[in-house]
This record gives structure tokens, sequence and C-alpha cells, in this order.
């Protein structure tokens, strides 16, 4: 029975890249290279096939899928030989992707209701055995809080009056989790972490997880830091700076969607390392990168007698080809969590997040092992 | 009661860091910064505290610590201010330096003998609760297999005659496990890894373990090469370039050192990432970098859709203030594991090592939790 | 006959290297490395001896040289065995540094005198054939142009009225050009660039030179940026990443000063490379970082076929290390030029600048070629 | 009037390269990036125009180069779009190449005749103003010196006898100089080096110039280098690693080749900064690499005081992409230095070159200007 992946942000670059991977993996095309979850540790952890996803979302852009991926051929993220030999998933998923929402002045349990009607149709309709909400779209400034955040009555009662009590992203979360879908949030956006949200997702039954996925700078840190720590060498400086040229690149440009990339990115270095370490973070929007992304960071360090001493590393890497695979993952591993009953966030996921929700554990080894050991029991 | 710390190169940049810096931290005039084992992870293992360390050793060289430890000052190694505070503790582990094995032409059971009365000397005149040999001198060019180092009775019929049957390494190997002395190699030397001389630990009760400390490249690498592994991504090729000025550098400049060298350190990259990887491990010997490497490493790895990307990162580090309190580290362990009844090898510090004895586990976070758990779990 | 050097900000890291090194290189106990003029291509060019230099200076910091020097040895710049050797030098330097401007309310004429007069009674009790004045204090915010910049009269005019109407770079200038003294810029503050400064300069006869000192990731730039050019390969982007601790670091920290130096360093790319080059350079107070800096720079290039290329560099320095030779150079060069009877901008000097004053020349090789030559046939 | 240009390995990727973008170029598809002499510096020089370019060549392979083209087209060098637009321009020079040399027993005079036989017709046939043959096939390994190479009649005797006195590279040269060609080196093989041929050269009146052209790392030595010499900077090792996957790659793998290349390599340090400067260069065979490159360059320096400080580089670049427009400068400059009446070596061409012949002039930028003047000046 298939199980439905609904991408909030469904033409933008990382989603084109997964329905066209997903497709090239599953025709034998291409080896399923970046999926953690086709390697032999979780082969028997009874998740959904990659041959059972089955994809739609929501965009506000109209752009068809397969003129995407010919920009994204152009670009050097999908090989042009599959093309062709895609075509039809992506015109199968284009069919079932629905506008976006668009910031109105109604209140926002309109918007919710749109929303649920539309992921509660693609379930029915074809006939799913459940739904995973990803969102993949641009990473939203910090949304102020609010106290009808707290509950989930509260957050209804304001939701019915006109103006927006949700950031876009929480809204999608609102849908999702009333449609019985699990959520993701693959941006820093606020998505589900509001205790109104975590109260529903309860309620409901149905599990969500995030927040924004670590396919880089913050990948490395997660790798390195806990070097640095389990050799008792005293980090002073971990200072970064990320040239992106994508989409996402454009939206972090603006210093509110910024800071909460950089707040998100931070959280790993304090956790591994403590709270003395000096350094900045950077990111830069350089249109010539196009889909590429490269971060040099630069981490200073003492040792034995005070020694000084330094690491340096470059990460050189196609943002929506790291991502992809990982929406694969992450949509196949919740719809496997929410059959096995889980409900509330999935610390188990960690693994995936710059900034789990619902542990501290940032080391990127330990985070692994607790995925598989997870996956493998869950019942 | 005390512990004995005899290294093997006593007389070496590392050996003269170890006890410059073991005094230094006893004083309270530096943190213990790159000691494992004085993390609070450690604080309820039973080791021998470091002031119960006690300093001796061999080697070739008669120049005397104190003048050693200046040199290491004047390179940036030692802060000046140290040197005055520690002229004591110098002089003191000089009184316990013996006489180096050089080649001759008699039989090596001879040499053997006046070891094994130095340590014996060492630990009766002190009176040590024990004493652990650590081998910091220089890599040895590899040395050809005997059928003599089966087992032990061979062995030591071979050593009875006139001829060199073992290199030095393994020569101090059978000397401190004869003695009675845990044993633990910090270079890719042969060492204790012959079946006679395992044999002979285990006949003595005796611990060892190596071999080759990492304590750069290495190190990052087996941090690093998780990560790759743990998300699927296809590492095609890693190559890296080692610049080194100090002692082990000129050595290591020699082709068959070097070799031994290369082929420890290659071994962590196809136990992490298979045997599919190109690339070749460069060490170079530039003599103006003193006592500080630089190591820099490109990996090449094909991630979803096959897309190409890179990393690269550098290492730059003082070799003796890194490897310094790792031989204080290894140590106290083996020390600990020989009261422990430990005999044989001890795979738990894999951890500490590029080619580790007794276990194929490579992953630096797994193998901390490991070290962790045996070292909180032992009797 | 001897030519003083008077440094404002005489007591900062810059000016204790640039007194303790040339004391150094005077008594021979270090080779005059990174002394540009004493390379033999200027040995034949007529200018002051580094034993003809006598040095003074304005500072608002009263910590004596001698203990900056010991600081400054502490942190890696002065080696240690060279304090001694030099406190007499230090000593002396010393009791010829006046008090720096504090800003106050009264007029600036009036602060402008007291400068002046501490300039003259240098030059007089000390019988100086000359005095060139170096600006390496810290550097300023932008100043906002005032209407009385424009010409002489027009300034003195507003400098007898209360109020500050230039900058204390400037108010440094106009004392150093009254006074008959040679004035060098080595900081992005706006010192004698102003057209009432060039009248004032033209009218004493004297000469000035400026500005910014390149001597890092700029330096490197303006020796890169013609291979691109002369390769006809197309810069696309330019990003750099500056990690500073010094006193500098800090005062860049602040956005107002940190902008007049980004323009500084943004003027060479442009001008080497055209405006059609993206990205941004940004530079961080990193305090561990101490009197070290590091910069990263990222280049994206297109070539033959649009291929698109990249090249990184990193540069890591001491900052007073590679500055102190510089301001003997130009200190020398200016006194020369001024003998010679140069008056106002020298563009020659580019060589040694971010932002040279009086030509759009950036190519280093071509800059040292211009020195070289004017140099050498100066009158 | 056209002008031919003969490529001794006509069907490699530098060569495939070099005719698909000429096409391009000239029929607008793309810029002319990475051509020196497009530049506006060049355009009064009065060089053959690109559209005026004909080409042939010679090769032992006979994959066609639409097949060559499409390889390099999936290796990322040529874009997709340009190959159907070039498919005659490739055809017609398919047409005009001709069998390489193969290795035989028979006196070279025998293989000579039939190379000049196919230069002649080549330049008769299209009615073409002269000729350049330029070298771009695979290293050789280095040639041992003979006796008969000192002067043309000998050479020519020996060549009359059965056996190989020359390496195929100088066999071309012979043929080229005998023809009337212009000759270029443009790989670090002997070619036209041996007083023979020059002596040949000058007799014909035609020029040749070399060798081993500079598009990486030993480009940016040379921009580089100048700058720590121009600022006194003493630099005590630079140790360089590049990391080839081409055609190129596979030749260097083998230490003779590789010992051409890295001689070659070594020669414009040790020209702009002495013969004091430590440190090895590594060429390594990384066949994942593909068409691309990677070289790491470590700098080690001095500055005043002593103080070490350090500089690295890294340089990722396509090799085809960077050497096929140099290609076309070094035939439309020999042409038209063939036309002015130069004969023997063209030390004015520096500017392309590792290992120049006929000067000692490294630095880049003074290249440059050298470059820009001779070809402005020629009759």
């Amino acid at each position: 029975m298939s199980v439905g992946v609904w991408l909030v942000g469904a033409r933008g670059s990382v989603a084109t890249t997964v329905v066209t991977g997903a497709a090239a993996v599953r025709a034998g095309l291409v080896p399923p290279l970046g999926c953690v979850t086709e390697m032999p540790d979780f082969a028997a952890a009874g998740l959904p096939g990659l041959d059972e996803l089955v994809f739609g979302g929501h965009d506000v852009a109209s752009t068809p899928l397969t003129k995407r991926a010919a920009e994204l051929s152009h670009a050097g993220v999908i090989p042009a030989r599959l093309l062709e030999a895609v075509r039809d998933e992506l015109e199968a998923a284009d069919e079932e992707i629905r506008p976006g929402l668009v910031a109105g002045f109604g209140p926002q349990c309109t918007d919710a209701a749109r929303l649920i009607a539309d992921l509660t149709s693609f379930r029915v309709r074809l006939g799913l055995a459940g739904v995973v909400v990803v969102n993949v779209s641009s990473t939203e400034p910090p949304f102020p809080a609010r106290a009808c955040h707290a509950d989930l009555a509260s957050l209804e009662r304001a939701m019915a009056a006109p103006g927006q009590v949700l950031p876009p992203s929480s809204l999608y979360a609102y849908a999702a989790l009333q449609a019985g879908c699990g959520y993701v949030d693959f941006t820093p956006s606020t998505g589900a972490r509001l205790p109104a949200l975590d109260e529903l997702a309860r309620a409901r039954g149905v599990p969500y997880a995030g927040s924004d996925a670590k396919t880089g700078e913050t990948l490395v840190k997660t790798a390195l830091a806990p070097m640095f720590a389990a050799r008792a060498l005293a980090v002073r400086s971990w200072s970064g700076t990320n040239l992106l040229g994508g989409g996402d690149g454009a939206t972090l440009a603006d210093p509110d969607a910024g800071r909460s990339k950089k707040v998100s990115k931070d959280r790993a270095v304090s956790a591994l390392l403590g709270d003395g370490v000096d350094g900045q973070t950077h990111i830069d929007y350089v249109p010539p990168m196009g889909e590429w992304k490269t971060a040099w960071d630069h981490v200073l360090f003492d040792g034995f007698l005070g020694v000084r001493m330094t690491m340096q590393f470059t990460w050189q890497g196609c943002d929506s080809a790291l991502a992809a695979p990982l929406v694969l993952d992450l949509a196949r591993l919740t719809a496997r969590a929410h059959r096995a009953g889980e409900s509330g966030p999935l610390p188990a996921l960690a693994f995936f997040f710059k900034d789990p929700i619902g542990t501290d554990e940032h080391r990127l080894t330990v985070q692994y092992e607790q995925l598989r050991r997870w996956a493998n029991e869950l019942p």
C-alpha cells in the first residue's frame, strides 16, 4: 500500500530533486547514494519502499516540474540523461500540486481548512496508507511568540479571528496534524515547534520531527566537534562562512531569515563544546554559485600546555542533492513511526537535524546509532 | 602508591613534553588540556593520579631533559615560564634514564636481560605498584616476518643465538612483558604485535596496547569518515599530504619507515569506507616546520543522482603537544587494566590508535563510548 | 644626519614592533626580513639608514614601551631574547612620546598648535634632518564631508571656531604638514585625503602618502587578481573572511570603522577586475586570535567555454610583524622624497597601500617596478 | 588568408577542446573567456583572427572528434548545447588528422619525411599562409642526451641510421621546422630544446616556443612568488600536491614522465625565490577526478623579527578548459612572429610557460607586460 509524501514548496529545487531522484533510483538508473534508509542497516526496519512513495504538495509557484528539472539539469544537479526517463513521474507529481498559502487578511482557520481538504483529498483519492508532510519551502524570518501558542484551544480561538497568528510553516503543520499526517520541518522555520501544535500532534496520535536538516557545514560540525570534546582539546573559536547561490541563499540574505538559520546552526557547537567558544557564522548570498554552496570553517583550539593549534575545512556541495535523499529518508521513517503508533516529536531523527526537537544529542555518530536502533526496534 | 611510566625514547620531544607537562599540570600551572583521562567521564574510573606517576626510560641519546625542554620552549611547544618550575621533575626523570639499545652482533637475549634488569630495578628501587612501558621512539622500517615469531619457545631459542631476530621495538616489548610491565606501542613499529609476544603477555598476565597513536590527520579521518558512511555518501578518493618538520619527519622521510606509517594511516579509511577509495597519502619531511605539522586532506564523494562534491581540511598541530597527553592517558589506563587483571591486547584503547590491536572499530565516537564504558566498569 | 619617525599611536602593537625591530636589525640580532628598502634594489637609492632613524610619537595610552614589548613577546611577535637587547632604544623612544589627542570642545586650531609644537620640538631638540609622521593608530569611522574641507583658508577658519571639523587623523596630518613633516596614512582613516590638506602639503612643499597599508588579504588580492585579468578569466565572485584578534580587530568590530576598512579593501578588486564581481568581505573580531589574523578568500571564475572553476587561499599572519617593516620603509622613502623636493601625494608608494593616493595602479608587481624605478631616480 | 594550427595529439582532450572552442567562439555562442589574445591589449597586434584558423594534426588514436567532444561534454568540460553547433568544424578537423608516430626500428629520417609531407600537404592543399605545430600530446619521460643533438649535421647523420635518436616530441619539432612551420611545446617533453633543432629553426627562419604551459599550480606560483620576493619575506618551504584525473594524470603517474613535469614545475620557484626553499611537489593520479585537477600549496615564510607565517591555496580547475585557449593564443602569436620574420626561440611568450625557453623571467605580471609590448611592436 502506498504512502504519500506531501512537499510544502513542491516546485522548489529540493522538491524537484526529490521527485526526480526517487523515480531515477526506482528505475535503477542511479544508485541510491545519499539515501540513509537504503543502507543495509535499515533493510529490516519495515520502511515503505521507495516504489511505494507518491508525491504531491503545495506551492505558490506554477512552473511545471519538468521545466524545473531541466533547469536543475543545466545547473549540474540532475544528469541530462535522466530527464526523459522521469518525465512521467514529474508530470504525475505536478498533477498533485495545489496552490500554496498566500498571506491574506481573513482568519487563518479558513486557510487551514483548505489545506486540510487538499491533504485529505490526496490521501483518499489515491488510497494512501498515510501521508507525511515535509516542509521544504524557503526559510521564514523568526515569528514572534504569542500567548495563543501555548495551548490548542487558545490557538484555535485566535485562528478563528482575522489576522495572522501563525507563520505559514506552522499553519501547514497545523493542517498536517489535523489531517492526521506526520509532519517534518526540513527548515529552521517555526513549523510544529509550538506547545499548541505539540498538543495537537499528541491528541491526533501523529508524529512530527525537525528542524532544519543538516546537509553541509553543520553536518561536518557535528562530526568534528565531538572529536575535540573527546580529546579534551579546548576549542577557543569556531568561525564559519557560507556562500550560497540558490533560492535559499537569496532568502537567507535577508537578515531576518538569516537570523533563524544562524541561531539553528550555532546550537550544535554550543551543545557540543559549551558556551565559551568565540566566533561568528556568516551566510552570504553569492548568485554565481547557483545551486552550489561552499562553507569554510576555522577552528582555533588549545591543547596540552596551552599550545594553540588550528583546523580548517572547506565543504563544497550541491544543496539540493544533499537535501533531497534526506527528505525521502525522513518521509519513510516518519510514516513508519506513525504506523508504529508513535506520536509527538521523534527525537530518534536527530541525526538529520541542526536543531533536533526533543533531544540535546548532537554527536553525529551517536545520533546514527540511536536512529539505527530505534528504527529496527519499532513494533 | 606510585606507578612507573617507562618511556622508550625518553629524551625525545614527546617524552620531554610528557614529563614537563605532567609536572606542570600537577603543579596547577596549566590546565590538563588534551588529557582525556582528566575529564569528568573518567573521574570515577580509579585511575592512578597524575601525581602518582614516576618517569624513567631508555634512550640512546644523552642530552639532558632540561636542555631538551629549553629547545622545545624555543620551538613554541613549552611555555618559557614553565621551564624553571619543572626543573626538579626533569632532573629526577633524567636520573632514571638508562642507555637505549644499540644494534650489536651478540644474541638478543643478552640485551633483553639488561632491559629487564633496568625495569625491575626501577620498580623495586622506587617501590612502584606497577610499571607501564610506552614506546615513543622513532618509527622503525617494517621488519620481515620470521618463523620464530610464531610462538614464545621458538622466539626464545632464536634469541639465544647471535643475530637480530626482533626489531628494537619488539625487544623492548619482550623485556617489558617479561618484567611484568604493561606495554604500549605509540608508534607503528612492530612492538608487541607478534604471536610469540602475545603468548608472553597472556602467560605473564600483563596487558598491552597499540599501535600508532592518532594525533592529527588520522584522528580527523576517523571523525569524518563515519559521517560519509552514515550519510550513504560514496567517497571516491581520499588524498592526503602531511608536512612534518620534527624528528619523526626526518625518520619518515626514509621510504622504509614511511611505509610503516602509511600502511597504518590507510587502515582507518578502508576499514570505515571500504576498499574502493582511490588516493594516496604523502609524508614530507619539511625541516623548517620544526615541531609543527600540517596535513591537508581532499575528499571527493558522490551524493544523490551521482552529483560529485568535495571536502577538504587542513590540520595544523604541534606533534608533541598532541601526543604527550595521550601517553599519560595510555599509561594510566594500562596500569589500571593491569591492576584489574586484564592481560593480552586492550581493544578498548582503540580510541587512541590508528591501527588498534584487537578490534576493527575505527569510528572515533564509538571508540570513545567503548573506552568510557570499559574504564568505568573495570573491577 | 638623523631622520625622525613620529608615530601616531606610538604605544600600539605596530609602533612597539617598529621600534623594537629597528633596534634589533640595527644591532644585527635579526636579519631585515620584511624590509623592502633593505633589499639590494634600494641600496643605491640614498635612503636614510636604519641606524639614522629616531623615534617619537603621540599616544593617548601611557603603558611603557618595554611593557608593551614584553606583552608582544608573550604573544609570539617579539622573540624573548631580544627584549633585553633593545631596552635602551625602547626607553629612548618612550621619552619622546607625547600625549595624544583627546576629543574636546575647544577649537581644533588649539590642538593643532600643540601637536605642531611637539613635532617642532622633536626636530629641533634632536637636530633632525627631517621628520615623517606615520599614523598607525586605530581605524576611525568614516568622517562626514564638510564644505570647509575644500580649501585651506576655509578649513583654517573653521578650525578657529569651537567644534570638531576634522577627524583626529586629519588633524594629525594638518599638524604634520604645517610643521613641514612628511605624512603617511597607514590606516584607512581620512588623514591627508582632503583638498585643503593637499593644498597645504603643496604649499609647504612636503609629500604625503597613503592609505591603508596592505599586509595580508589585500596584498594577496593585488598579487592574484592581475593573474585572472591577464589570463582573460572572468572572476564572478570574490568572497573574503578576515579573523582578527588584536586591537584593530576590536576596532573594526565596530560596524562604522569596519566600513572604512571594507571600502578600502574592496577598491583593489574592482580596480583590477571591474565592477561585475560579486561577493562580500567580512571582518570578524575573534579575541583568542591575539596578534594573529587569518584570511580566507574564495574566488569563483569562468574560463574557456564558460567552465566554472574556483580558487581559495588562506593567509595566516601576524599583523604587527607584517606592518612594522613597512612603516620603516615608508618613513625612509617619504623622508627621501622630501629631501628630493617632492611635495603632495606620492603615487610611487602605491605598492604599500590598499587604496593608494594619486594612482589607480593596483597590480602589485607593476607597483613594485614603479617604486623601484622612482626611488632610484630621485634626484 | 588562413593559418593552419597543427596539433600533435589531435584527438586528445586539449585538442578537442581547442577545435570545439574556436568554433563556438567564432559562432558567437560563447564569449572568448581564457583567450588572452582576444583582449583589447592585443586588438591592434595584427594577429590572425580566430576565424582564420584551420585545424589538423597527428594522433595515434582514431576516435572521431565528435565522439571525444561528447565525452568531454559528459565530463562537464563542453556545454551539451554546443555539440550540434560545432559538429561541422569537428568533422572538418577530423579530415585533417593523420596517423601519429609509432615507435619503429627503421631510421627516424623516414618518419620525419612522412610528417613533413603531411604538414606540407596540409599547407598547400588548404592554401594556408603558414602553419604552427603545437605539441599537446602526453608528456614523455626524460630522454637521455646524445652527442648527435649538438648540431644539425650530426643529428641528420644519426637520423639516417636505424634507431631512435630523438624522442617523438623532438621528431615532430624537427619535421615542423624542416617544413617551415612554427613549433610550440605545450608539454615538458624535449621538443625543440636541442642545439641541433635550434640551429635548424634559425637556418629555416622559423620561430619556436615552449615549454610546458602553465595552467594551474605554476600559474599561481608565478603570480604569488613575486609578492613574497617584493616584500622581502623569506620563503622557507613551498610544498605542493596536485591531484589529476585525466589522461595526463595517468601519464604523470609514471615516475619517469612525472619527473619531467616536476623539474619543470620547480624551476619557477627557485628562479623567483632562490635555492633555499624547502618542500616537495607531488603529482597524484586520482582517476575519479576525471577532467578536473586540484592543487594544494603550502608556503611557510618568515617576516620581520623572524615571525613564522603561512599561506595556503587550493586551485580547482578543468585542465582542458584552462589549456585550450592558450593553444589558440600561442598559435596566433607564433604565426604572427613568423610573419614578422622572427626565428629561433620566442622568449616573449614566457607568460604562457612553466619553463620558458630563452629567458629567466618568471614573474607573471612582468611576463604579461613583455608579451603585450612585444606583440604590439612586431613589424
